[in-house]
């Protein structure tokens, strides 16, 4: 609030981080007209697939397809998400349908273990390959470093070593480095103080946030990022993201509630809150349930203005 | 955050707030039973019930039976909310069982007219000289601005308007004034400025915000409060008080999601967050189903530390 950002850009993870959760398999179809109908709000960041294992993540076997069948215009920015250099491989033979890659590893020893059976410095070394080949290619190449702000097996991480990721990876030459709250732990505090040490480090390359409202914080967050002068930030139609079992247990922030947080703030996102409403509620129809989104039920404020 | 808070105190309004919008009648028993359970958690101000026409809100038509039977420990402050001045006259016939009356108003003149079917003018007016008389009566009075930050029938609420009531209030007497958010409105930028604002004519009363979470924005508009330097906020254990048929749609900020955040902040609220969630789930029992509060499924961060 006490930052001059007039301008913040959300970056819709629905495709990805919301699908990747989904208990039954969506069909690529649908997930293409998600993707389409996302790109006609003013979204010009989708996260849309992911190259992982169809055995682990078999919800994002159809990668492939979903990026071969999308039909977007041309200024919107298309990102897969990838584990390894494989995935790097994956990326580059369907080089003209992707304009940016987005790499990740855990700040947690025991969550990378778990997520990718590494350590963090054999991740880190992994990907600073992969980010250095993209860089050769000319793919940008960004670098999500998972529970930033906490760990479920571990507890607290360390800020020092969320910072030191950060370096390394705009280092090799990541062109953005996003700190993400994969479990919902963070709170505006947290948020403040590792963005503006992340920032200090990582040079030329630009900052995200990523937060999760598990526990109910992942508005608060975000305004607390955008204070800390942050002007990029991941959040996902509806909230998807959580446990569909626990309705409310929700994932990732819902663009539509944050966009309606910071347009009515004064920041500018270039999106329309009205048609991200019906995204979401095409989303409901598709899914035959509610979302944990706020917005599409309580309605915009004021009652008229923008409704029309 | 940037502000030097290091100690906020959370006001509970479940059991008024909550409860007068729950569709089926609440027994006594259990509202006092509620009250009791909430009084162990280390909240030590508790808005009860209310003194309106039980015609009007038949959900607190137990007004005085829940006043006589509370029992409470003796530095927990119980608080009735009053309409007008035959709420007085109720409310000093029970002089031993009450700490403080809240009187309200709305500072949109089409809310309050449907309110209280009075205009601004009238009902200040009539709540001055309830204040002078309670006042009088040595009974604390504090004064809260129903539709602080937008009208449901009016749209945008003007900031002159509130921080004129606010001078009004304080000046006839009430020890604290409070901004409501009736309807989830509030944008962190509004909470600071209209607070900033009220504060500034209040003189030696102190502040209040009261934030409902229907557009998702409620925690972050309580960090705003309290980055503004707000040291009191209300809330309701579970996140009572907004529609039951529309689960999502929430009422008040959860008691125990406001307190999870403010703790993590390094924010003293004196309170257990355990406890908050056992209160939370035993309400979930009572009523027979989910309440809007986040924190209940999600578990607190980090997992073992606050648990143990």
């Amino acid at each position: 609030m006490s930052s001059s950002v007039q301008h913040v850009r959300l970056r819709e993870v629905g495709p990805r981080d919301g699908f990747q959760n989904e208990p039954e398999v969506i069909a690529t179809a649908d997930k293409v007209r998600l993707i389409e109908l996302l790109a006609r709000t003013g979204l010009k960041r989708l996260e849309v697939t992911s190259f992982v294992r169809a055995d682990v993540i078999p919800q994002l076997a159809d990668a492939r397809e979903v990026l071969e069948a999308i039909d977007v215009p041309e200024d919107v920015s298309l990102s897969v998400l990838i584990p390894n250099e494989r995935g790097l491989d994956n990326a580059l033979q369907l080089r003209d349908r992707i304009d940016e890659i987005n790499v990740f590893l855990s700040a947690s020893e025991t969550h990378n273990r778990k997520n990718v059976n590494r350590s963090i410095e054999e991740s880190l070394s992994g990907l600073e390959r992969v980010i250095e080949r993209a860089v050769a290619e000319e793919l940008r190449c960004e670098g999500v470093i998972s529970t930033s702000f906490g760990c479920p097996y571990e507890g607290e991480v360390p800020a020092e070593r969320v910072v030191e990721i950060a370096r390394r990876g705009a280092a090799a030459g990541a062109a953005e480095i996003a700190l993400a709250d994969s479990i919902g732990a963070a709170v505006p505090t947290d948020v403040v103080e590792r963005l503006t040490a992340a920032r200090e480090v990582i040079g030329g390359a630009s900052l995200r946030a990523h937060f999760h409202n598990t526990r109910n914080t992942g508005l608060a967050n975000a305004c607390a990022a955008v204070a800390a002068g942050v002007t990029a930030l991941d959040a996902s139609v509806g909230g998807m993201g959580g446990c569909p079992f626990a309705p409310a247990a929700t994932g990732n922030i819902p663009t539509e509630d944050l966009c309606y947080m910071l347009e009515r703030m004064g920041v500018d996102t270039g999106l329309s809150v009205p048609a991200l409403i019906e995204v979401s509620h095409w989303l409901e129809a598709q899914l035959g349930r509610g979302v944990p989104a706020l917005l599409g039920r309580a309605g915009v404020f004021p009652p008229r203005e923008r409704a029309a």
